[in-house]
């Protein structure tokens, strides 16, 4: 079977939103760091608020070798039980997440860069409504910029071409299956 | 930062199922195989109704190299405008993707199998409730299986661990930007 591509008329640079409270928000920005080393693209991937608890995409990006570069920035979910930091610390690393994507983005050395968990920051005000619009005005047309996160602000919504909400329909963890690795992290 | 790391006292196969209506789907079956091929699981994809059209995950996955094995089968999508193929010879195809399962469950060789817009073909009767439903029967226990696809059936969505829904909230596509690769395939 021959393959076909698709070459697009006009390239352009697209702002997809994934938001909702169900699973498949980091996971789908991932996929498309994936489809986008197919394509040769050059992919920066910065989360938010991660914190030092593995996942598997930290070793699956290295596989993708030139084509993508991951940095996992914070401390952890922000106000969820048992996580022992203040607001101010979790504000001040992703702070300094909001520094790097302004290097990132300057660089100009990348076709997408992904906002892992930015909703998120924003709405537990690690950081600012107008820090994230300056980011996206700063975003040359060529460029691919992926904002995920539950609770996505309306006007980031206003502001993106493409936007998803993922619903949580079910959820194993909510039967006492605890987190497996591969699936949930 | 030392990285901690989840070890799940009991390691459970997972049912996941991501239908709806909206981007990330496929998307974030692609990544949670990247996310498994990070901590050197075994992951099989099959596709359903992909056709010869090109799709970036087809090389991304080639990065993934002993981890990943990915199988596009059909003639891409039954039943839209423009697509030339009879439902019977989709219906043939979808078929002996069911066999490649069917085989590939047999080999015992992965610890996740994705089985991309499955949903959509059980949809368009391409393949029948009964042979899902007897895949899934066929699942070891600690096999993770991903079934991926809009409108996806309910008596599939009581056997799964894990159900997201992708809702479209607005695609740019609706307002004339064609698909651009990287982000849309």
């Amino acid at each position: 079977m021959e393959i076909k591509r698709l070459t697009p008329e006009k390239e352009q640079g697209l702002v997809v939103v994934i938001t909702g409270n169900g699973k498949g928000k980091t996971t789908s920005a991932m996929g498309m760091a994936l489809r986008a080393a197919g394509h040769e693209m050059k992919v920066c991937i910065i989360q938010f608020m991660k914190g030092d608890l593995y996942s598997g995409e930290w070793d699956g990006v290295t596989h993708l070798g030139k084509y993508v570069e991951l940095f996992h920035t914070g401390k952890g979910f922000c106000g969820i039980e048992g996580n022992p930091y203040p607001h101010s610390e979790h504000r001040k690393n992703a702070q300094e997440a909001i520094d790097l994507v302004k290097s990132k983005l300057a660089s100009n050395a990348f076709d997408l860069i992904i906002l892992d968990e930015i909703n998120n920051a924003l709405a537990l005000n690690l950081v600012d409504l107008e820090q994230v619009k300056e980011i996206l005005s700063l975003r040359p047309d060529r460029l691919h910029m992926i904002l995920t996160g539950r609770d996505a602000h309306s006007d980031i919504i206003d502001m993106a071409d493409t936007v998803s909400e993922v619903r949580e329909i079910k959820h194993a963890y909510r039967k006492g299956i605890v987190p497996q690795p591969g699936v949930d992290y």
